[in-house]
């Protein structure tokens, strides 16, 4: 700030400061000068060489639109003085037409940012100084391709003079000359197409291209400035939940060329392995070749290794500065360089972008090194990205043939149709279908695509192209680059080795490797790393929040152990009744006219139940398993009574219409089995249970209450299991949970109900055994009235997906799809609350109950096991709220145990 | 509490003190003596002729159980002492064979209690003593019959025989002997009578009928504690709210004799007439006829203004004892006495029940007399009975004939199918259905079915009968003594003028005038009465809330005015939809696939809205109204899926198997206007629109946001109505209201829609006028974020019925008739939280709101406007939470403006 302040104002002026030279900045001023700007003042500063230049600060770009897109005040003169010192430092003069100075141009925003306006290269060309440049490098076909390049990008991004336009002009030109490729074309010839370029953008922008360099410069500034609002940006500032008040940067910077010649080439590359965290450089150049080449991905460049073949003094001074540039930023770096006959530039440096498995690998690494402390090292990972260490991958005892293999740019495994293009992908896989998108190369108009589609293919670009960075951001699997692919995205079809592939053909990826595959493939659950076990060992050593899961089965017992998780939170039961020989005796029981018939059907319930707390009590031996009593309501288990009217009344009209041979046709199996008798007291059975808004009806305890005999059976079947368990040596460990409670007198009457069961349980098997009752806090009355419900409770636990129905009113299935979309877009709330807690609300209720239950008991358990449970910005609520533990599915223990320590670090680096 | 303490211990011997004579108590020690108790100590010691005796405590009761039902240490002894005082005193001893002490023993809780054991008379005969009674009376028939009365009550009350055994063996006396009614048997019969029953009571309840007198008292004693937790008394303090830890206290008093001959006798009388308050002595006697034969209506008793001719002396030392009576206690009195051989004595006096019509008449009479102040007369009448007063009436103008008239024992009117029992009544009036409970005569077992039935009718018993008692409480319709009438409750019939009526025959009663009418009579709105005027005035002086009316017609609202309400709290939009005529255009609206389509369709039901808005406001000149703009789910006003799903079956059914003749038989009215396309497109659509949860669906301002343009149509009509109304010199006051907010932001994106419709309409019309913005709290959340909501908002209603099924997760729908009825049978709720409002809960979120509101605008307007808002008991914790108004249903104002002004004056007497 002090730094800022003192550079606030141009010297002597009092005027704003709008322009800042790179040796005037530093690292640390990225939200003025953006993050690329800053980085650039960095190295320049700490001596790399940088070519000179100047940044446009972010204030520049508010004050902009501030003003309703004008240049505030005093900005271009500012601009121009700036410039004047940039020029003398270089010797050369912006406009010259003997030896001009040409200039690059680029957005930079205080946070990365995909989607803000392309580069722009070579500015300051003209046909007068496009003459000076031939003179000066005697080489006019460079001269003059840079020029051509110049206008079709400078028409494209900043006129607004579609792409396609300039193509068809330099096809015209190629076809004229009877050559092929953009090389072959002579300087006369790009003398040519330039000139068409230009007469295209009158025609089509209705204005004529700026001729001046200044004038051309402030076009690309307010274009940079304009490219903030463009959809694309829109669209990653929602994702990414960026700020639209940062506004960017502009940096114009001194040209240096990767295309003079074969002593010349650009390339990026990282400083450790972006997939896997290796330490070793990582990255690809071309020579000959001018910057955004190597991103665009439309040539497949070289390994970074190669260069120290091909020019092993660049390769030498590079991987000098890289070691300089991680040293000096406690970081992996993300470095894009120029070389211009045999001389090495540095165009940017910023933390590298990693996938999960990287960014722990070098968090651990870097704690190896000393370069960074262990707290550090966590507060490094986001936790939501450990995600993808978590997805499955391809199961290594499958066996079938790739159908080609590519880059292995995301990793990950994927199954999916195939689409062609991103609005499909967008469409359907945002209703749930899997697909696959399947594109030549991606670019950042395909972002809401990728973003719905489960894995990408593109046949073009290299391990740093769009489609690879994008992917590894999301945690996607992707695979690129894989040539052997033949995309039509007209036709829509894929042609690999002659076998065509349409549009909806199932195909799979495996990112961790390449392999694209024919059908789908059987995965497995991933292993953590050795460095992943450190990390997460290092997040529980600084965590005070207990991590615990959400599991009905032992087998997710088994996996959430395996995940670091401590114990069960939310053992639900209803899954259990849900299995196909159970469901029958389940209907029994709930059609039941009797007490006597129910309490029969209870008892052939009462085995299974008995095994399935059998199995999931073993596999957590020791650690607590926290189960819920049945909580959904009864006609759950029921069919639907529409089904039902539709079958009576078919039956019915065709033996009315005299046709009783006509098929049952389109009823349902359920129906099919049954007699029409049986179908119309069924249909009575159900129309009598079925509820206006099931959400708050007979549901929760108040099938307790209303039928005891349920949760009788089910703590009689809990404690027969302990019994089991204790007299074979293992620690059970059972914490019977009340769900939906709303008053003490009624926690009290089911506790009296568990407890009688466990003693009958200990009294009959003759041992002694540990369990607690507890309640789930699901409902606002549970939350205000926790105090007495504190006196019956040995633990509590939130249940905050129903505690966010009704504290909102929001009922999840109507609410997502419907109107939350409207709720989010005119950001009546800023997140979807189902999603991430909403504090002010549900959250609130949850501190008046902690505060309340603690007053009465201190230091009482208490949980949370909504699905906010696993997500990282709720964890740091729960962990200010005084939480005892968190309680999430098993795939994102490790992402609630690293979120749970962020928590407890007061906050995550960003 | 100091009276108490002095007298709580026996002199001296440092026990509790068990049994008081008359003389020691006062009407003061209410919850020690009971009612009864109290009031003849009271009564005794102002010198009124009361038989002496002596009263056991509630305290005794309460021991008595406590010890297992054995009676506490030291009471015998007590019992003993205090009788031989009695003894003393009246020169008689308790079981002496020449001239026994007689008497009555009565239980006395602290309130009244119907449903308590009934009285035993001539307690202390046997087969001796009765002989001493001859001896002493000289009227053997008189002394035998009394032991016969006797030995039947003792019998049945105390040992459990049944009533029908008694009256067999009496039946068979009289036909051995050759006679027909009780009168006629011999004293020698009536000795043989004495003999069978006892005989009978051996055999029945196996054990001897006790011989000694102080055995038989110390059995009643324990008979009278039993009947505290009789289940007729259960029924009656779980209606009225009254604890169980209360217990009833023993009378025991000296017998005076009605029926020692002509110049003896028995009646009760009012000190004013119990229906409408005039200033009267009021009640019924019988001569020759002991206590309980007034009460029970068996024989139909004379008024008490006869007395006056029959027995001068005794009427004028009566009305001298009533005025005595009513200037000490300072309320109307509802007296026992019995006339022996010309002798007055007083047995019991009270507070007599009264119709709300007297309760009111007596009320502003007695300040009028100067006997009480307003605020007390404020404080004497219960709120919730004003609903009497409220209850429609037989119109007037209305010709019919009565099959017969009958005492007009319960003003009111009523209509419904006749039932002849209370069981049956219980089950179908709980269950909606209107029945009219038809009886000879009704007793305490019958309270179930008469507070389910819309009315009472008899065939036999007075103005004071149980029936009659009874309805007068509830403010139920009942007709007394209708002798005209012939009731077979075994055949269920009921024959007058011989017609013979049948159950499910609808009848009407006009409890006013006592007329009994074949089938469904015209009823009409009641009239306010002058001193039901004055007495709301008087309340309206001492509240401090204000009292609206929720309203959506202007009928409702001119009602709501006439009864005082001060403006509309709620004027719901949503049934202006549901016309006839309108009803087609809504649907046109919801399913319109285009935003012009569905603003067509709103135009068209812009100018019905307008004409609805336009006469509320004028109806309400000058006071608020407050607006609540659309709230239900669309699909509220759309066909039911199923039908249209069995309506497509049907029609493709019969078309596919060749009978396209067959007729669209059982189709509704709905879908036989359709085509089957236009079937099939209709069903697409309701099913897109049904939702899992409509009650937390899109409703309420989530309709406002996601189709604004529907609040847009109603804000204009609104406005363009106010208009209107302000150029037609009206003072149009509307403030509409935004339903279901959770965020200021929604409020504020709602609130600038209609403050823009607001100006729009205000420069359309070229005029002023006032109007406002508010919100409807009816989620926790709004009730969390009240302080944000509070900036955006002119004025905040609660819309209880919402927070309630959101607090607690009660669907209403769902709640009640399943498991709220578990809830209140297992006391986890004490009330149906949608009648009382839920403090702990709702009120919670209720304070918490106007507490974090008025933080941010100190006295911001506050209202409830659920149904709670007419509720007397959620009114007083309105008051205490600091509400401006409450709003309610029009017929409930009066009982608003009173329960206000009760809780402005800290409560209500009890």
């Amino acid at each position: 700030m002090g730094e800022n302040d003192r550079n606030d104002k141009d010297k002597g002026s009092g005027e704003k400061k709008y322009v800042y030279l790179f040796e005037e900045g530093q690292a640390g001023m990225r939200l003025l000068l953006g993050g690329k700007g800053a980085n650039l003042a960095e190295m320049t500063n700490i001596g790399l060489p940088v070519p000179t230049g100047l940044t446009l600060t972010t204030e520049t770009c508010k004050a902009y639109f501030l003003a309703g897109k004008t240049f505030p005040g005093g900005m271009e003169e500012q601009l121009w003085a700036k410039l004047a010192l940039v020029e003398k430092k270089i010797g050369k003069t912006f406009g010259d037409p003997k030896d001009p100075l040409l200039v690059s141009v680029r957005s930079g925003a205080p946070v990365s940012m995909p989607g803000l306006m392309d580069t722009i290269l070579n500015l300051g060309l003209n046909d007068e100084t496009v003459e000076g440049l031939i003179a000066a490098t005697g080489n006019p076909r460079f001269a003059l391709d840079s020029y051509r390049r110049f206008i079709q990008l400078f028409g494209d991004v900043v006129m607004g003079v579609e792409h396609h336009y300039f193509e068809t002009a330099l096809s015209a030109q190629k076809k004229a000359q009877g050559v092929r490729e953009d090389k072959d074309l002579s300087a006369d010839s790009l003398r040519a197409v330039s000139q068409a370029y230009k007469q295209l953008i009158h025609q089509q922008a209705g204005e004529e291209f700026p001729r001046t360099p200044k004038r051309q410069l402030l076009r690309a500034i307010e274009a940079v400035f304009a490219s903030w609002y463009n959809p694309r940006a829109d669209v990653y500032r929602q994702i990414n939940k960026i700020s639209e008040d940062l506004g960017t940067a502009v940096n114009v910077q001194c040209m240096v060329f990767g295309n003079m010649g074969d002593d010349s080439g650009t390339g990026v590359a990282f400083t450790r392995d972006p997939s896997t965290g290796k330490k070793a450089l990582y990255g690809e150049y071309l020579m000959n070749a001018q910057g955004e080449d190597v991103v665009a991905g439309i040539r497949t460049p070289q390994p970074i290794s190669k260069l120290a073949a091909e020019a092993p003094e660049v390769y030498g001074q590079f991987k000098e500065i890289c070691g300089i540039l991680e040293k000096h930023y406690r970081d992996m770096q993300d470095i894009e360089f120029t070389i211009q006959n045999q001389r090495l530039y540095m165009l940017q440096t910023r933390n590298g972008k990693r996938a999960a498995a990287a960014a722990v690998q070098v968090a651990v690494d870097m704690v190896g090194e000393g370069l960074i402390t262990k707290k550090e090292a966590i507060g490094r990972v986001a936790p939501a990205d450990l995600e993808q260490l978590l997805h499955r991958r391809v199961d290594p005892a499958a066996k079938f043939d790739a159908l080609a293999v590519g880059l292995p740019a995301s990793p990950g495994a994927a199954s999916g149709k195939i689409v062609f293009n991103a609005d499909d992908a967008h469409d359907r896989g945002g209703e749930g279908e899997k697909v696959i998108l399947v594109r030549p190369e991606t670019t950042p108009d395909d972002i809401h695509g990728i973003v719905k589609a489960e894995g990408i293919l593109t046949s073009r670009g290299g391990m740093t192209s769009h489609a690879a960075v994008v992917a590894r951001g999301m945690g996607k699997c992707c695979v690129c680059g894989c040539d052997a692919l033949q995309i039509d995205t007209a036709n829509k079809t894929v042609t690999v080795n002659n076998l065509v592939l349409r549009e909806n053909d199932l195909i799979s990826l495996d990112g961790s490797t390449g392999r694209v595959i024919l059908g789908e493939i059987p995965l497995v659950d991933p292993e953590m790393s050795e460095a992943f076990r450190t990390f997460l060992q290092w997040a529980d050593e600084l965590r005070t929040m207990g991590v615990y899961t959400n599991a009905d089965t032992p087998a997710d017992a088994v996996k959430a152990r395996e995940l670091g998780a401590e114990g069960i939170g939310l053992c639900r039961t209803e899954h259990m009744f849900m299995e196909q020989e159970r469901l029958p005796v389940m209907r029994q029981m709930i059609l039941a006219d009797s007490l006597e018939r129910r309490e029969a059907a209870l008892d052939q319930l009462l085995p299974f139940q008995e095994n399935d707390f059998y199995g999931i009590l073993k596999a957590m031996d020791g650690l607590s398993v926290t189960i819920r009593l049945l909580d959904p309501p009864l006609h759950e288990f029921l069919p639907d009574s529409e089904q039902l009217a539709l079958a009576i009344q078919r039956r019915k009209l065709i033996a009315e219409l005299g046709r009783p041979e006509a098929a049952k046709t389109a009823e349902t199996k359920e129906t099919e089995a049954l007699t029409l008798p049986e179908l119309e007291a069924l249909l009575i059975k159900v129309r009598a249970l079925r509820e206006a808004n099931p959400m708050l009806g007979t549901r929760g305890c108040r099938l307790g209450v209303r039928y005891p005999e349920i949760y009788r059976m089910q703590a009689k079947a809990i404690f027969q299991a302990t019994v089991r368990l204790v007299k074979e040596g293992f620690n059970p460990k059972p914490e019977v949970e009340i769900p939906l409670v709303i008053d003490s007198q009624e926690l009290s009457i089911m506790k009296r109900l568990v407890t009688e069961e466990a003693e009958r349980a200990a009294a009959a098997g003759g041992v002694k055994f540990h369990y607690t009752t507890g309640a789930m806090l699901e409902l606002p009355r549970a939350c205000l009235k926790a105090g007495e419900l504190a006196a019956e409770a040995d633990f509590m636990t939130f249940g905050t997906n129903d505690l966010t129905q009704t504290t909102l009113g929001f009922s999840r299935d109507d609410a997502e799809g419907k109107f939350m979309v409207d709720y989010l877009e005119q950001k009546i709330l800023r997140e979807n609350p189902f999603a991430v807690l909403d504090e002010e609300g549900v959250g609130a209720l949850m501190e008046i109950a902690v505060s309340r239950a603690r007053a009465v008991k201190p230091g009482l358990t208490f949980g949370i096991c909504g699905e906010h449970g696993g997500d990282p910005d709720s964890i740091h609520f729960c962990h200010r709220a005084g939480l005892t533990f968190v309680s999430c599915s098993p795939f994102r223990v490790p992402i609630a145990r690293l979120a749970a320590a962020q928590a407890a670090l007061g906050g995550r680096d960003e």
